[in-house]
């Protein structure tokens, strides 16, 4: 068994999921931070779990890279080697190895691509990309796919759909093939590594849950097949890739709304790379269980900061003089001590603690965002996007 | 009242003591974290007051450049500025003008310097940088000094503890008569300021405590000459500054060892910008109460990482591998959670989290040093430094 997901309760669209992993239980719709390399980017693993974060993102492309697949492997896997005892979802590399590498070169048995740390030559396949993510261990993996260019004319756009179809074919027998070789073992204790699949220990018959990943660029006919095909080769959860690549919000708003109707309504649906504190509130009124978006950690690094008012860029001198809290309706750590005053001299004097701090606000935020919106499905209201970015119940 | 100091045991030389400020009790000996412009690099509040650190230090310099000491005045000082309620000391920004000013200009009435932020003029007296250290509203606030370069002929050194002895009484006559002008109020909440000397509120009588410093280099009979006239001249503290500045260790101890011995036993003696674990330790026998330095902090930025079995380089691939935690022997949050592969891999990624965890290693290491300091010698065992840099108890 890999994955299991009860739906609770839904209302139009939206679902309230429970989506159970073999390292914890993840309450949907779900939003996930991104850990790049095995850190969410200056906030340690504690805070993490004080934030409520059930599930968190790593990317196989960077990990890869630095530390290693193997060096992860040989450590017990990622759960492991970060000291995380819950769920983790790897990607598959592929969206890394298109979006930062101009000199990328695809072919029907994968991409070669060059390090962006080092200007070395590496070779992704299907089979590599998941041999990297059972290395890894992620409770989740995905498919390798092509995340098509936007914009792209039509037929480019099907032969890209066509690749992903048949590398998803490829992870799947890969992974079918290997999936006892996922190296989990007791993440936090230093205790000695158990296999999947083997010694008779609770929970060793667990295996990862490998997901498809849908694509066909901007048009919902090919989205539907992309869909549809994808479905046949079967998954326990389907993603939906090749969005936010430049493309007007509109569009993804119908692509989104379109493909989700070809998905099952028994699996977890992930909308990949979204987005900002309204998109996932509305995409989760679509009917979408997960998303992830390096927005809220990125943003915070630089001064940018989500609050129930609206957004506050914490650099402007406006602020210099400011005792409130950064949000007063935001019970975090941050909004409880701190002020607009400190925050903002933190970050004009480069201060280390402007990123730890700013970063811990902003999930906090889309945390507590997403609680509201599990909460409004619950209740049976509608979920809807306040002025200032939050979520507010509409009985 | 400013500070009140009791001795509770004492063995040998060393003291144990309980230094009460009006932000709360400080045990003694005790290391000051460096907070240089109102944060320690890295760690939250509420990660310091975890740690135990009952007193802070901040460097009038810095926060004088930036954020301005007006700024932090109108926001209620220091305490509330930062969101710190515990104890504050604030350096006099002498050292600082010495150490990071090429182009200083000294004269009998203070001394011009340049910004190393942007270069431009500026002039501290004895009679600003107590202004600048009042506006602040440290606990403790030190008299404005010359650091005395070293090397520097006995005439040299007579000279500059001659105006340190003279800017010393300018100080204290300054604070004196501007000593109900702190800007102190409830530290974390967002209350109403109220001047200390003022309004019949609890701790409203309470004024910051100015020590006198001593100088005359490395030479043991200015030493005691300038105790001998700092102590006439009268605080309710001493430090003694000057050293570690590049003098061999074994003429920082003399000098200390010779200092303290002119020092009253009744009031608190502060050895200031010292030191290694194994300094702390033996200054604290010496009979020293405060100590402050960058090093744990610094270092731990540098990967250079303080254990119970000596120093760690976490930068060095050996460890890339080594499930091991840090130091077996700490029970601070970053030994109990990681791996030494996972702060290994933070620090070769350059993860934000490496500077993090780091930095809250070695300042518990250096808090529990001095906790089992103060254990000794309230056991009245012999403090002894042990191998690997961990004071150990020997009966």
């Amino acid at each position: 068994m890999s994955i299991s997901f009860a739906i609770e309760a839904s209302n139009d669209s939206a679902r309230l999921g429970r989506l159970t992993t073999p390292h914890g239980v993840v309450e949907t719709p779900v939003f996930m931070p991104v850990g790049t390399v095995a850190s969410v980017k200056g906030v340690s693993q504690d805070l993490l779990e004080e934030l409520g974060v059930q599930i968190l993102l790593g990317n196989t492309y960077h990990l890869y890279l630095r530390p290693g697949v193997e060096q992860i492997r040989q450590l017990g896997g990622l759960h492991r080697f970060m000291a995380w005892p819950r769920a983790i979802l790897t990607d598959s590399g592929g969206f890394q190895v298109f979006s930062l590498n101009q000199l990328r070169q695809v072919s029907e048995e994968g991409v070669k691509f060059r390090s962006h740390l080092d200007g070395s030559t590496h070779f992704f396949t299907p089979e590599s990309a998941m041999g990297a993510q059972i290395g890894l261990g992620a409770d989740i993996i995905m498919a390798f796919d092509e995340c098509t260019e936007h914009p792209a004319d039509r037929e480019r756009v099907r032969q890209s759909m066509e690749l992903t179809l048949r590398w998803a074919e490829r992870s799947k027998k890969y992974v079918e093939s290997h999936k006892n070789e996922v190296p989990w073992t007791d993440p936090v204790g230093r205790g000695v590594p158990v296999r999947a699949g083997g010694h008779g220990l609770a929970g060793s018959e667990q295996t990862q849950a490998l997901f498809g990943i849908v694509q066909g660029g901007m048009d919902l006919a090919l989205r539907r097949e992309s869909a549809e095909r994808t479905i046949e080769i079967g998954f326990p959860g389907y993603a939906i890739g090749g969005l936010s690549v430049g493309e007007p919000r509109a569009l993804t708003r119908e692509v989104v709304e379109s493909t989700l109707q070809h998905l099952p309504a028994d699996k977890p649906r992930y909308l990949m790379g979204v987005g900002t504190p309204d998109e996932i509130v509305e995409y989760a009124g679509l009917g979408v269980d997960m998303m992830d978006c390096v927005l809220p950690t990125r943003a915070a690094r630089h001064g940018l900061l989500f609050t129930s008012e609206g957004r506050v860029s914490i650099k402007q001198a406006r602020y210099a003089g400011d005792q409130e809290p950064l949000d007063s309706k935001c019970g975090c750590r941050v909004c409880r001590r701190y002020s607009r005053a400190y925050l903002r001299h933190l970050y004009a004097a480069n201060e280390v603690l402007a990123q730890v701090l700013n970063t811990v606000h902003n999930l906090s935020f889309y945390l507590d965002t997403m609680r509201a919106v599990r909460h409004s499905i619950a209740l049976g209201s509608v979920v809807q996007v306040s002025p200032g970015e939050r979520p507010q119940a509409k009985p």
